[in-house]
């Protein structure tokens, strides 16, 4: 069946492809249309994350094989925090029309294994690859550093009504930091102490905060980050190279902290995570580790009970995600540091986030 | 005041006291009348623990500065798993009175700390010694290797009517494995694997049996302590020395169990608990370790969604576990393998208990 031009248009989109380790290459793709039960959106603003960074160096997340639910392999297009407008349905969408605003939820899931049926679909059975490959849109499926994208509309979440597609964008690494804190069992009143001031980092205190927690410690060795705490109305910031973090925190909080944020990711900030969270407390990992953990479980852990929690991206939590993002436009506009185009995404933005400590968020603009 | 003959036997009692690492000794001391809170007790049976082997061979968990609630050093009376008969009352004391028949919980705690009042009393801020001693009677104040012993009323445990001493004895052990289930949301219908099948993994097996679990897996490389597991009722035995046990396991529960409990303490254990979890699934960490993990915490943890949970002791269990113990009399009298006197508390107890592969719960009895 012969196309006519639009058709034809609208099948092509620009994208930054992964082939693997630091080979991103921006072309020009064919992309089919809409599934029964997907919408093709126009991408707006997609974020550049660390996990990104860790693909770019190291090749990490990528599918070598192909996935076991999405069948691909290299080369993927990347970028899974994003949002844009809705321009074509597949014909058993229900919910959502042409011209919606969305923002994405970029996983990978079954709907139907024991996971899946218990609301883990962030945990899908099916999509576990072997190889190690993220069930994420950018990683084992293509994703949004592209100008336009196929995503399920049971992942694409409408955007309240006014809110801006860069918070949109936001979306994904504020569902990171609020399933830490939704499992943590946060409650206001609460004193918290978060390890990192990268981009995580701070977003966990920032949503610590809006939770209604009393004393927020922000610890990092880098000023700048620090820096950019406060600016974000995080007052107790705290540099372990100038001053006794322990003892700083005990003064406000003599049995330490209720819980721990790990969003820094190595042996040296989980051990002082640990020292800052009370007996009984909790210490809950935010950032991914790239080694192995050495832990004195029973001195440091079983004797102190303290309860070490993980998550693994989020389930069922963008809708309030969406919620807070919109209620609080201006301070998390904050966030973003940068924007750059797609033929920018790695001297810019992936390189950019490795060097500059004072990038918090990088967007991608297709349009641009 | 000159006291009279009767008053003059009642405050002397043969004890077993640790002086340090492989200094036991059986002597006559003193003891006090109970203080106003408290109930003087004639030990009828205190059982000898895998933590008192760990006194004797280590020193551990001894105070060798005045422990910060009790002011006591060694040399200590050991013994923490023990029941037996009010003899004597202090003034203040509510409930109890001579002639009742007493399980003691033996924990140490101020009753007043912050974790005190939110009810966790085992994790009392006053009673973290900061030379490691525990808070048990026993280790940080006299316990039960003793022919009488002072206890708290708080901590004196009426038992079930009718029911005998020697189980009396069995609820702490019992009750160590009964807060590790509660705290692992073990429901009815779910599958639960066990590494170790020493006291603590054979009576978490039972508990987990009791607890309505679907499979119950007792793993462990002694064939002696398999069979145990098998005269206990628990049918699927696995030794990792003749089967693949994931695999054995993965025969019924594809995905892997719901909940594995680790009661064996080393490594290797802890990795093939991990791999026995399925994704979302917990692991509960009963044993002590005596040498810290090393946790792949991004790849074995946050990708699997797995919580590792631990626990420490117990609190507000004792009436559930005397509850248990007196339902099923019979299964929990065959945990007791072996009884002797005070004078054979380390020859025939301790050193049999690090020996001897078929002992499972060896009890002293002051009397005998
Ligand atoms: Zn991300
Ligand atoms: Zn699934
Ligand atoms: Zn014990
Ligand atoms: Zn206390």
């Amino acid at each position: 069946m012969i196309k006519n031009f639009e058709e034809l248009e609208m099948s092509i989109t620009k994208a930054a492809r992964i082939y693997g380790k630091k080979d991103i290459r921006i072309e020009d793709v064919e992309i089919a249309d809409p599934r029964e039960d997907q919408v093709q959106i126009k991408v707006k603003y997609c974020g550049i994350c660390g996990s990104d960074l860790h693909a770019y160096l190291e090749g990490w997340g990528l599918p070598t094989t192909p996935h076991p639910l999405t069948g691909k392999t290299v080369p993927i297009t990347m970028g899974h925090e994003f949002a844009g407008e809705v321009v074509k349905v597949g014909s058993h969408v229900q919910k959502l029309k042409v011209g919606d605003a969305v923002a994405v939820e970029p996983l990978i899931a079954c709907g139907k294994c024991e996971n899946c049926r218990k609301g883990f679909y962030n945990l899908c059975n099916k999509a576990a690859a072997k190889d190690g490959a993220g069930n994420f849109l950018g990683f084992s499926d293509n994703g949004g550093f592209a100008e336009y994208a196929n995503v399920d509309e049971f992942f694409a979440h409408k955007m309240p009504t006014g809110m801006n597609y860069k918070l949109g964008a936001l979306a994904e690494p504020t569902a990171v930091v609020f399933e830490a804190i939704k499992k943590s069992g946060l409650r206001a009143g609460q004193d918290v102490a978060v390890e990192g001031a990268g981009p995580i980092g701070l977003l966990t205190s920032m949503l610590a905060k809006l939770a209604g927690a009393n004393h927020v410690y922000v610890i990092d060795v880098s000023e700048v980050r620090l820096q950019k705490a406060n600016e974000l109305g995080l007052k107790r910031t705290l540099n372990p190279n100038k001053v006794d973090v322990v003892k700083e925190v005990q003064k406000e909080c003599p049995n330490g902290v209720d819980i721990s944020f790990e969003a820094a990711g190595v042996q040296p900030t989980f051990e002082s995570a640990l020292k800052l969270t009370k007996r009984t407390g909790t210490l809950q990992i935010v950032a991914l580790f790239g080694k192995p953990l050495k832990i004195d479980i029973t001195n440091d852990v079983i004797m102190q009970g303290i309860d070490i929690i993980t998550t693994l991206a989020y389930n069922n939590s963008y809708p309030e995600v969406l919620g807070i993002l919109n209620n609080h436009r201006e301070l998390f506009s904050k966030v973003i540091t940068k924007q750059i185009s797609l033929n920018e995404v790695v001297d810019q933005g992936i390189k950019a986030l490795a060097t500059e400590k004072n990038q918090m968020k990088i967007l991608v603009s297709p349009e641009a």
